[in-house]
């Protein structure tokens, strides 16, 4: 079905623009007109595409948080059936730093539409389902932990996620603008895993 | 001096317009034209009073600051000359998170801006200076903290700082979103003091 892979591509090609975009303007940036000129389309196919840019919005912020969601859960301990809850949880959350290239792109697109979906409920919806998702990861993480020994038992571990997720934005968002290094951002994010994983 | 009082009321009028407009729509809400018809005042005493919509961005963003720090370095502790670290780090941070109406409409502007600073540099080296005097509270106080044998003497009161930072902008945007509660929000500072108030 050589149709329905090219709607697919063109539809990924169009959100990696308005990625780009954002990331060099904030959402304000992303117009129809400049992402028809940045994927080398005209203004009609990306119509063809998604008839309003909250529609294109949406998608590419879905399409990101997969790609992202992808990397997180994907396991980097072949073999290792058992690995330690301390490594899973740093191997997923150094995916959401802003620590090269592709993850400072992500950042500059993620941290623009934290601040769209203040002002957007739909939008914070949408957000709300990426944490509840991360949360989950990170809360069977910590309870994996605390079975065997690593997490203290009286741990709230659902309050510790979402905490564990504010301050990633949080230094995710400073990265961006200079307050803290990359490498500044990964000793936080270990210096908070190391207290969590205390006994 | 009427006239100067006058001058410093209109822009402050102005300023607090552009506020209202961010809180609503973000920082693309915020044109000329709306903050005149919001201040109740034609788009050429707006341009009077600020040449261009940066101007008027970095002058709302000041006096926001401005307000906030005089808040945060208010002592509500009369005639204790010294007050616990601990109560005088809590009652400066609580003013930055969105406990109330006030401090919503703050939480809202202040991560408009965060996200607007991450693609202008001019806006980002703002940020970082209201990060430094922030960054120069919170070290002073965890090191009165030391001193008192409150926290531990080998804590990096800098990193410390700037992660406690991060973490009360992660979770300004998650209740604005909903992720948190903003009471849930207050207890993530809590618990988050009481790690670094361990000895």
């Amino acid at each position: 079905m050589p149709r329905k892979v090219d709607h697919h591509t063109r539809r990924a090609a169009i959100a990696e623009s308005a990625w780009r975009l954002t990331s060099h303007g904030g959402i304000e940036a992303v117009t129809m007109r400049h992402v028809a000129a940045d994927a080398g389309m005209s203004l009609g196919q990306v119509q063809h595409y998604f008839t309003t840019k909250d529609a294109l919005l949406t998608f590419a912020y879905q399409l990101l948080t997969e790609r992202i969601t992808t990397r997180t859960t994907t396991t980097r301990h072949p073999g290792d059936e058992e690995p330690e809850p301390h490594d899973v949880l740093r191997h997923a959350l150094v995916e959401l730093l802003p620590l090269d290239e592709q993850r400072t792109l992500e950042a500059h697109v993620t941290t623009a539409y934290l601040a769209h979906a203040t002002v957007t409920p739909d939008m914070a919806a949408q957000l709300r389902k990426t944490h509840t998702t991360l949360e989950n990861l990170i809360t069977h993480q910590l309870r994996r932990g605390q079975h065997r020994g690593n997490v203290p038992v009286h741990l709230d571990t659902t309050r510790a996620a979402r905490t564990l997720l504010a301050l990633l934005d949080g230094l995710t968002a400073h990265v961006l603008i200079g307050t803290h290094t990359p490498t500044d951002a990964e000793h936080a994010l270990d210096t908070h895993l190391d207290e969590l994983f205390t006994t």
